[in-house]
């Protein structure tokens, strides 16, 4: 797709340029014209001769000129004929601003399939439909109907929603620079997906940011995130992604009729893709600030300065509870800040300058503490007290901050007061803020971005005992009897095949078959009487249970009485021998469910009755890896209690990644599968003691003949 | 204590009112005389002959006038002997400037101790020491060395950490106005405590507001906190706590010499004493402006109105996420919305009265809107669009709320394009934010705190089976023999003392007394052998389990037969008969834990071998009253489990809270207790099926003789 040509286009038709003074069409052509853009204008308009001194055309295919990007601002009804003709001029980028498309019902989504299949077959980068436009500053080419230019910058950012975009200019203008500001509607040609890929490579761009209220596609966007943070110059990726909750799903599709997923599935797929997920619009900007502005850490140990000591403890607190460790700095540190410091200050971390620091004091602390190995990100306290000087001390920062790779946050307490200083540091290159809470969160958003670099070895899982066919021959019979939920038996010979450990059954007829049986599981076993006209065998008498396989013949003998004396005209087929549970085993949960539109959710967990109340559960999208599995597996709370504790031994870990990665594999084989739930698997410390419980199976209701 | 005095003084004596510009005694003194304040101002310095045309005295007792309030500004050392002067000049309330004191260390800390006792001794209202003082607004007063006095207004502030105050000064000067801002320093005297029930009273104060890194006494912080929020006006409670995590804790002792005791135990007493506990210093001033601006809410349903979805939508997650309920319009409301709105406007709430709004189309919606009676509070989002009519709509949005009683919040999503709007709204008492989410974490606090006004019956717990004297005995027989922890046999007693079940257990002789045992237990039981000489008992063959009673003579003589054959020399005492444990119960976790200075806390929740990884727990200072315990039990996760989940049957939940109440008079009865473990507690559908398993208790060392 050729979204190179759009976003830099050297010659753009305007169809639908108005002269209405204050409408769409107006504004947007002036927007072309009053920045500093340097490419050829044509407007299209059928009733006027000329707008802003430049003759309007009647029709694109009239230009005698190669159109590069055609914005169409045109009632929805005429979009289609209009991008047909664009197609046919062999415009291959288009921005659609109108709207009237999916947002407004099923009529609207009609037009919106067919411009759709206009920009497949014309091979056209279509932007929109129902958006703003897109903004490039250091093109001086504002391709929207928002009256702000932001400054030119780093910073890639595109918005699912249109209004968001200006309020984002607004309050970002003299604050953050952007390589690219996009309005991307409806998404009905380029979406997320398209400009991740699209941003991975584009030289103009060191951090990519995005609003969305619902994504497709999981394994593209993983891959992407994934690519873009693993390069040699690493972008990182910030997503706002709201319809959280239920009820902010239902204002969503009310929306824009995007089908926002759930909130679980989000945060599963943010994690795996690498993206780091901004708490609000207020924590987006904060780490839009703070991660163009600084490189990525070495490791996540932060140094604190302060001349007010009640703000250095709260940065502490909120640098621990983000995951940050407090540098510990070496004696020589501490030696070189006494001979800087005043006797009452504090050398420790966070460092004390106290009340009356002039700058000076600040520029000595913060060359000693910035060359500490210790400190690997840094976050500067100012608040303005009687001595404070506030633009000195941005002085000493910013050189400060010129000489280190080292991430420096400056955090300003105060407002008019220290307004000098904050703005000589923004203007300058320093991420600067009011309090230091949400600094610390921002580094350790930075941190967790340079821990994600870090390629953690974990020793490959193999799968075997995975036998496919027998799976698929069960699966295709429940489809062919228009069934989508399998039987039990059915459901745990199919994860039989894929190497899942049930309790041995044997089905016997007499004594003899039933002491060979118990013989064979070496175990002690449960007996079952097998009857057509017994349902309920406990109350019959038909259940006997922790019978040792020695015993099992006055056991069997037992069992026939009992019955026999409960039910006596019942016809007796036989009976089960029943594998017991062995007991002090863990409950897990193991399970697939299927995100309409993003791919199937591996789901694991602490199981039994604890699933629903205590939710301690992780999930990944399929396919993953072994490090995936890694993570998921040490992500839960219970981690603690499946690796040991008190001195119990830990179950077998390896053996649950194996399980883990074999669910996974069932789920690629078999894509009609919508939901699956192991719960419980019983896990032990030896793997020959696992075994699943119970299994429910649900495939795709449209997926039967 | 002379509160009112102190901090309505109608004379002043400056003790160390300096000539040097710049100096702390200088800048008092001047701050003093500069504001509107119109009573009497007498500096003291033995050098000087006048300051300011102020005559100066060389010593306070030589002042020919009565003195309300004396601020002392000279060295630690010699503030003692200044003390008693000002104390024989019958002056009760002071404030004391000077640092170097408790936060020095121990001399320091003598020296505070001898400031206390002389304070004492003269009955002085002491502010301090090492403080900035206390400003206020309404006297035109500013008794501290703060540059700026704040607007006058509702909010009564305190804090530990003085630069604190300076930063917040500067930050809310234009948006922010306050009854009473103090710095209370060491708080020798005069602390959070005395402070809170201060404001309970003062009729100047609406909200109150403090910083703190530490406090003492949570039976007063809960009575003053809940007897605040109980009375006809009600006034909400802010609290900012730091030393939030054990790096945090660190930086605070080193930095003040406070004590912070852990976070939990804070997170329980802010609960309790029904305190909103900030989470940063962002979110405190953003919880006193809205405070501050609104009166409470009748319930927690919400309406929004935006003219920019996505914020929209933003605002709901947010709003779902922080406890709120999003108001569900009646066809009434939505008929007048319709009638008012474009046709592609959202009637639903949240109501989008789309980008192009001009005030009027906000005004219309505002009216319909906080007059729908599913409307408790109300969002109004203002992004600047094209259209947008900041100034206009703030008018719309300011009458709106001088005629209705209902909490509104403005959040106006931009910089200078909607500067003009938002001065308007904050010179108007809206409160008025940037971005939505904040808006509705304040909302959320809001519904809360009148969410803790209400109520609830719970029915009353009677103590009954407690023989306080039984225990007695066994905790003085511990103490006596110097030991903190008594035997498990002892813990247990003392808790059977307490009413608490535990497994029947009977020693026996022989078969017969064996045979007797069991009946009375009526249940299966365990038979354990006693000899002095086996030390494992289950390996020589010396445990028999899950005997039915009837069985018990056979079990008897095979346990005899074992412990023969193992061990043929071993002298055989008897045995012990022990009630098996009932299947299939829950295991909890109940415990006292002393906190330094604070109380006891009751802690309960999940046991087992759960309790450590997945904490779900909580915790509750004593003394507690009835719906405190419900509060505790319904909060855990677990509460599900316990209530009953998939069919199955609920735990006697009634019994539960007796016990827990129980343990809480066990702790009031005896205060040396340290620490108490029952854990886990095996709790059953059937109150008679309840057991503990195991039970630790320390006593705390220096109650030993």
């Amino acid at each position: 797709m050729q979204l190179e040509t759009l976003f830099s286009p050297r010659s753009i038709a305007v169809i639908g340029a108005s002269t209405k003074i204050g409408s769409v069409g107006y504004t947007l052509t002036e927007n072309l014209l009053k920045n500093s853009y340097t490419g050829s204008i044509y407007p299209i308009n059928p009733k006027a001769d000329n707008l802003f001194g430049l003759p309007c055309y009647t029709n694109i295919s009239l230009i005698p000129h190669e159109i590069d990007l055609a914005i169409i601002i045109v009632p929805a009804s005429i979009v289609p004929l209009v991008l047909r003709e664009v197609g046919e001029k062999g415009v291959h980028a288009t921005i659609v601003i109108s709207s009237g498309f999916k947002e407004t019902g099923v009529e609207g989504k009609k037009l919106e399939d067919e411009i759709t299949q206009i920009s497949k077959k014309y091979d056209i980068a279509l932007l929109g439909p129902n958006c703003l436009g897109f903004l490039r500053p250091s093109l001086g080419l504002n391709a929207s109907f928002a009256k702000i230019l932001p400054e030119n910058g780093k910073i890639a950012f595109f918005s699912q929603s249109g209004a968001l975009c200006t309020a984002l200019l607004d309050l970002t203008h003299d604050s953050l620079g952007f390589s690219h500001f996009i309005s991307i509607g409806n998404k009905a040609i380029i979406d997320e997906n398209e400009l991740l890929r699209f941003f991975a490579s584009d030289t103009n761009t060191s951090v990519i940011s995005f609003y969305t209220e619902g994504l497709i596609e999981s394994k593209k966007i993983i891959e992407a995130g994934r690519a873009v943070l693993a390069g040699s110059e690493p972008k990182p990726i910030i997503a706002l992604k709201s319809g959280t909750t239920t009820a902010g799903t239902q204002a969503s599709s009310s929306h824009t009729g995007a089908l926002a997923g759930s909130d679980d599935a989000y945060e599963a797929l943010f994690k795996q893709a690498r993206i780091i997920r901004a708490e609000s619009l207020e924590n987006l900007l904060n780490l839009l600030s703070i991660f163009s502005n600084n490189a990525l850490p070495e490791n996540n140990r932060v140094s604190i300065i302060t001349n007010a000591g009640g703000l250095g403890v709260l940065a502490t607190d909120a640098a621990v509870q983000n995951g940050l460790r407090i540098a510990s700095f070496g004696e020589e540190t501490k030696k070189k800040l006494r001979a800087v410091l005043p006797p009452s200050a504090s050398v420790n971390n966070p460092v004390d300058v106290l009340g009356d620091a002039l700058a000076i004091r600040y520029q000595n602390a913060l060359e000693i503490v910035v060359a500490d190995e210790e400190t690997d990100m840094l976050l500067v306290i100012v608040t303005p007290q009687t001595m404070t000087e506030d633009v000195k001390t941005a002085e000493a920062i910013i050189t400060i901050k010129k000489h280190y790779n080292k991430p420096i946050i400056a955090v300003f307490a105060g407002k008019e007061s220290l307004e000098g200083g904050n703005a000589l540091l923004r203007r300058n290159g320093v991420a600067t803020l009011i309090y230091p809470e949400p600094g610390m969160q921002a580094l350790g958003a930075l941190a967790r971005v340079a821990d994600w670099r870090k390629q953690i070895a974990v020793p490959p899982i193999i799968l075997q005992n995975i036998d496919k066919e027998k799976a698929r021959i069960i699966i295709e019979k429940v489809k062919s009897e228009n069934r989508t939920t399998p039987t039990e038996k059915e459901a745990s010979d199919i994860l039989k095949a894929y190497g899942f450990p049930f309790f041995a059954t044997y089905e016997v007829r007499n004594k003899k078959e039933a002491k060979e049986a118990a013989q064979k599981i070496e175990k002690n076993v449960a007996l079952k009487i097998i009857s057509p006209d017994i349902i309920h065998k406990s109350d019959a008498g038909g259940v006997i249970l922790d019978i040792d396989p020695k015993d099992m013949e006055v056991a069997y003998d037992r069992l026939l009485t009992n019955v026999k004396k409960n039910a006596p005209d019942a016809k007796i087929d036989g009976a089960l021998v029943v594998e017991m549970a062995k007991k002090g085993g863990k409950e897990l949960l193991l399970g697939l469910k299927k995100e309409p539109g993003l791919g199937t959710l591996l789901v694991f967990g602490l199981g039994g009755i604890y699933v629903e109340t205590l939710k301690d559960v992780t999930m990944r999208f399929i396919p993953l890896s072994e490090s995936d599995i890694d993570e998921m597996v040490r992500e839960i709370k219970s981690f603690a209690i499946l690796s040991g504790v008190r001195g119990e031994a830990g179950i077998d870990i390896l053996y649950l990644k194996e399980l883990l990665m074999h669910l996974a594999q069932f789920a690629i084989d078999f894509p009609e599968v919508a939901e699956l739930d192991i719960n419980p698997l019983l896990v032990f410390s030896k793997r020959t003691d696992f075994r699943v419980l119970d299994a429910r199976i649900r495939l795709e209701k449209n997926t039967l003949p």
